[in-house]
């Protein structure tokens, strides 16, 4: 089920710079019992992605009307959000007014094992390595070829692969960020030359920190990482999994990582209320 | 006009990859009394492109069938062809099976004033810098925000900006590549880490060596274009438009680049008979 400017279609115009260009951002949205969760932090961040690559914001009660349409019957559902510079321009030029595509689209939640959350998933290095762009870096836009060919180079026998960047810095996963624990103190990449800043990322960011455990966002190496003492992934939709395997190593699901988690369930909690 | 998997269509399914993450490759094609001008040229890098991204390059006949349909009766346009992955696969993981969306295009031809070509477009350095990813170095690939943004830095007072990277070097336009002379050398900045490598610029490159005048590939700074003889910018719609300005500096319509328009015009007669 989908909502393109408000009407019922799956269909889009093929002159749209959303697909000549990837000229757009997007979102991705858990919705639970009918609810969008953390949706004032998507539309934040969108609105933010917007201000920076100059695309118009769409009226808020607009968007908020319908993907509340789109959720409000949906018991476990992912809402994905795209807004793309529309149509129109002369090749990369811009139009001097730009009519925005917003597209609202519900899907199925992924039927991920529970076994993922409760006893962590298997996850590798990719090959690949994330360009260097610190104007598009922490935005969740739609120039994404660079994990469409990292993720390209598995198939099932890992859930997630870790990327660096051309600078050798471990930076996030193909589609979740990345979180180790050293010496009770947790690391995440810095995201200022490569990679997406997650929502969910910046929710544990805060939660770490109320909670007073110590966070960092700094360099990592691949190294660093794989010497951690934990380490778990999160993103909108799956919330946090620990990583049970990286490469050859293993790792227990911590009592850090546990902790965090358990933060997470009661804020979500609080949030839903 | 255009075609959609050989279909008249002006619409797209909204799950297609291309609109998603920029999942796919273009090319856009001079039509001169019905032909596509330099076609086999576009179709080879087109492939190229299709090998680097694992993209299924489709039967080469309805490739061609579909931009002759379009082009048969332009005196003179462009034709814009658009490769993508298609629809499905979870998010950035692609389906096992890609089924790959053709999309050709019929554009009218730019109404660019004679006198670009004959007296020179004024030229700028561009704020943004290009990010820097050798996998995707070179392709022409819908992953285009960095030329959206920066073509998005001027409007009507200049006809071109030319980029540099992250590494302060100078690549290309935003919508050309770029060449300069400088003590009747020829250099045009190598494409390893940044920029797209236009049909047209390989065509002056082989141009300019069969004809004797002395190319380089090379890094080329901000300041030695700067200090040039003489510049000119190409790509497969434009041809050869000679720099008058770029910056607060000025440049002739030399010899060498009016050379090299000759030896190009020579070169398209013969393509065409």
């Amino acid at each position: 089920m989908m909502l393109i400017n408000g009407e019922r279609k799956n269909t889009l115009a093929v002159t749209d710079r959303g697909l000549h260009y990837g000229d757009g951002l997007f979102e991705t949205i858990e919705v639970i019992q009918g609810q969008p969760v953390f949706l004032q932090q998507h539309l934040a961040r969108l609105k933010t992605g917007c201000l920076i690559l100059k695309i118009p914001f769409p009226a808020e009660t607009l968007l908020l009307d319908e993907i509340t349409r789109l959720s409000k019957d949906a018991a476990q559902a992912v809402v994905k959000v795209i807004l793309t510079r529309g149509s129109g321009g002369r090749g990369y030029r811009q139009p001097d007014a730009i009519q925005v595509t917003r597209i609202v689209a519900l899907y199925p939640f992924p039927d991920y094992p529970e076994s993922y959350k409760s006893a962590g998933i298997k996850a590798r290095f990719c090959e690949l390595r994330l360009g260097l762009n610190p104007v598009l870096a922490g935005l969740k836009h739609n120039n994404r070829l660079e994990q469409v060919l990292a993720r390209a180079e598995w198939d099932d026998e890992f859930q997630e692969g870790l990327m660096l960047n051309l600078n050798e810095h471990v930076i996030e996963g193909t589609m979740s960020n990345v979180f180790v624990l050293k010496d009770q103190v947790i690391y995440t990449p810095e995201i200022k030359l490569s990679g997406i800043k997650g929502v969910m990322r910046q929710i544990i960011i805060e939660l770490a920190r109320k909670n007073h455990i110590v966070l960092q966002e700094a360099l990592l190496t691949r190294e660093f990482v794989l010497a951690a003492d934990e380490i778990f992934l999160t993103n909108s939709v799956i919330g946090v999994w620990p990583v049970k395997s990286l490469e050859h190593k293993t790792y227990p699901v911590g009592a850090v990582t546990q902790k965090i988690m358990a933060y997470l369930a009661a804020y979500k909690v609080a949030h839903l209320k």
